[in-house]
């Protein structure tokens, strides 16, 4: 038995919430939201939510504080008009990236955020290739991570490469490349920037053997795009034949575009998280839609059917 | 016995933080907080804080949800940092308005607001003349809402103005008025706007005597100003002598300034809980400062004196 | 889809308890509430309520702490004994005039009582005609606030009086009456209790036109009924042509009944919120029942339909 | 160091607190408590206590709704206030024998209290023989539950009877009256209230010898009276010489005090942990002061010195 | 309408878990629990359960803290699985004899498992003859208590044993012995160990009679068997003719065994709560499977039915 | 000011106990903690700690729910004695590798771990090599995880090898060994263990230059040793000169002496947050203490100074 539902959009990313409604063949709620003149958040649900189950569709993503503010007032707002389970669709979780302290007298950004939309009275999350996997356990209401590597893996399986080597552009990203590397029966090289000495310049070191080989960068995130184009062109100098980059999220921070629409690169290769406009998108770039898989979770969630089925192919390698 | 104490202020307000900082003779601590590139918010300090009793001064003015979420980190960052007491004193408080349901499936967000500051980590609030009431209650930590009622009563009362009439531009501030005209000993009126019949326009309805008067406008907040130039046009129609306008915090949301200095005016009075840039003052703009109101409420809560006294006065009409 | 459920009372207000059983057509649930001879609350229920929806109808009316305890013993029955989602039907909210600090060294005690009902476990309420919005801000829980107004401008359209004007006792409740004055298209005048000068005595303003007209007293509460009696003489002396009362809820606190019964008023009507002793009512004496409005809207909480559609007109003027 | 602290009693055992100040010879400090004339209860604080440690006397002995709110709202009151560290003295423990479900679909009161205590905001609590030791572990801050023994075992040691027997007057004060026996070097007697046989009526049946011996009946608390009564004639018909009566807590709801001053009995012996107005004392009826108890137990809680210490003895028999 | 459900077992009673589930007709979830080498306890769930409402049998007798663990780690696993309703089934609840501070400075740990088990997630508890009532209130979740006394009282009204005395052991079980006296209309016993004097020996002492009678010995818990070893002793010394002892758990921490096979009793008659292994079992060791009950009561919970019908006889005696 | 403190240990790592008080040059606090015969966790706390705050220091290593459980308990304890903050001092924080969902069922037992400390009411936790950074903000409560790298480097260094490789032994220390590498000025390499084929066997394969190197393997905790015995025979196999192994938490989980005792290391380095009984200690085998690193740690939080100081070192290389 499905329970009546209905699904809610932000405006972090329209796009992404009308081919989530399509899936579902269900039309988006309404639902006033946006600035008022003096920035706050204005939210007003026009239509009945009362006993209803509630999807809010919001990614995180720049500007960052305005969206999570939204979801966050959406959220306080279905609560009180009586609403029955909050599930918040969080394709891109923005500020996963302060997940610890590095230093000593930092914040842990994550968590807080974790804390206010529990706070704001949300009872399920979810998200999409979370920087990292314990950001799950700063919450303690069920959060489904769900993975793309499925569908970049698809992609690639049809290029038929032959001499793949999946590069991590720095060492925090090792483990994912290496479940990429093995997911695709790839190589696995790894970038790490280096100070050869105090005072000397950083040097990009490669480990792994890239020579005249079709290197696939991966990362989950490209923000301004420096460690990408330093990456490429470590990959070029230690002789790699061709280069793709895959990246889940890209918020693609200027100068970001200035400096990846120069390289020399196959394919920027990444998903619709994050919205991107069509005057970012540089010849090379595509795009592949996670509207179909975000809408499948919604559906498997109504019917209580596992969700973990989804994505489980890109656990073979571990 | 005053505890060793430390204030940190966040980007909404520097001036006044300043105001504070030189009225307790300390300097400013030591803190990075800003935008990244991608605009989530950075925060570090960058001085020990270990059990340090900690001020954080931040209006939440425009941008808000900016300036909110810094006000967030900034207390998870101490909090971690492993502090003693965190005090936030919040000079404006945005979403002040916010604070019920008007028709009915919208947000509280004032309180929201109130249960993510507690959520973050916050020990004690002091806000400056908080939009109503009950928003202290919304709170469980102690609340301490300071009023700037006797700064401006200071202000007018040197004007020595026999013929004065308190002015509340829309019933809301009805309550204000009174306490106001009772504190200077003058006059009251109330302006309510309403529509004669349906189909018609708005008409400004004045209720009490502005004949050949000084009318003084009070409000809380000035927003885009259209109320304000409504009351003022009002006041003028039925024959007040001249207007001052006196308002606790002035967002001056665009186009506030383009009316208000077109309007014929004595003087617009505020405070410094929200920033003026320089470009928005017009000539017979008048800023009372609340910094030294402040830093004397710092000061007795650290020295466990009381701050009721601070603000006694304003409530002796009642 | 309608869940089971039953409806229990306690024993602030049993006939309007009865109207609302009698509104849905079911009996009340068998439950011992009332004293011990040394006065400690006794609760127990007398019939499963495993996994049924239970709605609670208490006012917090005098004697309102023996009534509040009697509200947060029987949640605690109720959750202990399996139940499933426990509504409060509040139709009169105790201690909700004291929601804020007046003068700095007080309780919140409508939050406290808020705090009280949530921490024994109640998981949504309904009030009627709470005395400030903010209220259901103390909440996070769903609250649904009624309004009376419909009901009571049914009530005086009826009487098709031409040259009504509503009347505000105090400056507090000028945005009441305002919306009054709207929904029944009546002029608006609002009274101003102050002293002229320190040393002399009270004295009332009323501001506005009531000249030869009919006066409509409207206010939320009436305790011991001081304020109202002097605005009626108040009126009076403007030359009101007649004067009617309307409050919501009627405590009638001695000496409220020997005081109102003398009053040359037309009529005196109010709700049966808080139960009205048959001695206590004067020959001008009007109650409207407010049985089917909460009956009603726990039929629609159940059903999952909207609760606003039930008080929309009386928001037209807003 | 003894942080700066302020004693404060609400209107449940003025004598009491008057004793303990007097004890600590620090004045009471002022406020203002009691009921509005709708009966809500009214609270302000009239000096400042900010940063200072705050005690709170308050029995929650009949009419007991009351005192408890009182509690409460004081309790709110100095939170929002600023203060530091509150603790509750509560000398006797209202609602304590509603400490478990006895059939099923009751509530436990005790509990409810408990927690209604921490919510409003209190740091410890200090009690004066809890009905069941449990109750303790309803709290998860720090609870101190002071005993009476030493104070009554002083008493009744001095009179020097040889032939003492400690009575319960029921199986479940078995274990009280057991532990005072051997404090007492005493003998012990069980009496058990039972039927028969269905149909008949009810008997007492003593269990252990008492014959020409002193009884002293020993119970924790005192309401109507009937079961110590019951117990009086048991004793007198099993041959008992003598019997005293020693109850910590006497409520003496009525008709406790007509049925006791007809009873052939030594003395009653209690506490003033209720207060007992004069016209309901007995020609043998002596209080023993539980003041200088509670005031130590302030001092050491201040200075941060044991407070076990202080009713060590009592437990020597266990 | 029963919702979908799954019934799985943590490690400490498989035998028990077993037969609930015969009595359901359901098999047991599957799920991976126990210890990795390091004993880090580990948990898997190998089935969706997804929506489905959630029964976890688990007695926490020894190893406790391990099958605690696992029980906190199962309720996790399960909560951030996306279950619905988890029911933690604990049989035999560990730690519930530290219910108290019998000293001072000890923890309540009953009430830490309680709060540990709320935190992990659990919705509602079903216990069987907890050691005391009030940790019913330890929980602020529905707790229901099953009692075994029907079971017992049923195996031993077969006997028709006319001369039954039942007997507590010691007074702090005086209450049980007495509900179980009247539910078999038997006579009631009591002993209390005691020390005459300080330096000599504790002796027993036998309140009430059991000359020439059938004794039956009645505790919740057996542990190493010490007091009812003693308590067989002192009553074959007062002359009892025959003595059968009842405990509903029996731990039979060695020497317990060793103790007890050398008592010349009639029959040691327990229930199946905690696993009794072969090679423990005595000649006239009887146990009663409590399988039935709970799986009964299981069907209740599910179906909404009242669970107190289960052990209403027991109570009766009240 | 250093406020009056008390240290006290469970039984998990004894001589690490007396090695903190040592360098604090206090004794340890007496207290009673150990399992009764039935293995249920005794408590009892011998001396006063009104007041005082209290450091408890117990590792969760194996058995591992034992220790956790008797800190647990120890916390509740002197929480409910009325000390003043306590902070755990957790040398070997146990579950710390179960801080993600691997495959979607599982628990998150690191967190849940954070939740029962947080529960049963400890204020602060120091932590020494967390397995992941994000563990962290699993607390909401200041944590200050302690960096052995210092010590280790120390150690090190002073053996001035100039041919050093940092090695870790999976793909997942990838960070940790560049740290490392760079702390020592050394080269970086990463073992990762992979399949070459489906259903061929697992190879281990070396990323970076060892050959006639001196190997430095390190981990944060060594469990039963396979990996690090698989890393051992790789490095050899690619021609690595010597091999060293440091990891900081030695569980030792059989076989792990019996595989670690053959290999052909110059050198096993570890610390003492495991206790490690001397017949686990092969000939090669060295132990670093963290005595004194804990013991300033707990001196430099009594005084309010900068815990971070302490490991800057270890931060350089970031």
């Amino acid at each position: 038995m499905v329970k009546e539902y209905k699904v809610f959009a932000g405006n972090s990313n329209p796009e992404l919430a009308k081919k989530i409604a399509a899936y579902l063949k269900v039309p988006l709620g309404k639902i006033d939201v946006g600035p008022y003149p003096n920035k706050e958040t204005r939210v007003e649900i026009l239509e009945s939510v009362r006993k209803k189950d509630i999807f809010i569709i919001q990614a995180t993503c720049p500007p960052v504080n305005d969206n999570l503010m939204e979801l966050l007032i959406m959220i306080d707002a279905f609560k009180r008009a009586s609403c029955g389970f909050v599930t918040a669709i969080i394709p891109y979780f923005g500020y996963s990236k302060q997940d610890k302290k590095k230093t000593g007298r930092e914040p842990i950004t994550a968590k807080l955020v974790a804390n206010l939309l529990v706070k704001a009275g949300v009872d399920r999350v979810v998200t999409l290739e979370l920087h990292s996997d314990p950001i799950q356990g700063f919450f303690d209401i069920p959060v489904d991570d769900l993975k793309s590597v499925n569908l970049m893996a698809r992609y690639f399986e049809k290029k038929k490469i032959s001499d793949l080597v999946v590069v991590s552009p720095d060492v925090g990203g090792t483990k994912r490349a290496r479940d990429i590397s093995k997911r695709l029966n790839a190589g696995l090289a790894i970038i790490d920037k280096y100070r050869p000495n105090f005072g000397k310049a950083y040097a990009m070191n490669v480990i792994g053997d890239v020579k005249n080989k079709t290197a696939l960068i991966v990362d989950d995130l490209i923000d301004t795009g420096g460690t990408i184009v330093e990456a490429v062109h470590a990959l070029e100098a230690k002789g790699a034949k061709r280069v793709y980059i895959y990246c889940t999220h890209s918020l693609l921070t200027p100068p970001a575009v200035e400096r990846l629409k120069h390289l020399k690169i196959e394919e920027f290769v990444t998903t619709d998280t994050v919205p991107i406009p069509r005057d970012k998108m540089f010849p090379n770039f595509k795009i592949i839609s996670t509207g179909d898989l975000l809408g499948e979770t919604i559906k498997r969630i109504l019917k209580g059917e596992s969700v973990i089925e989804l994505f489980k192919n890109n656990r073979r390698g571990k």
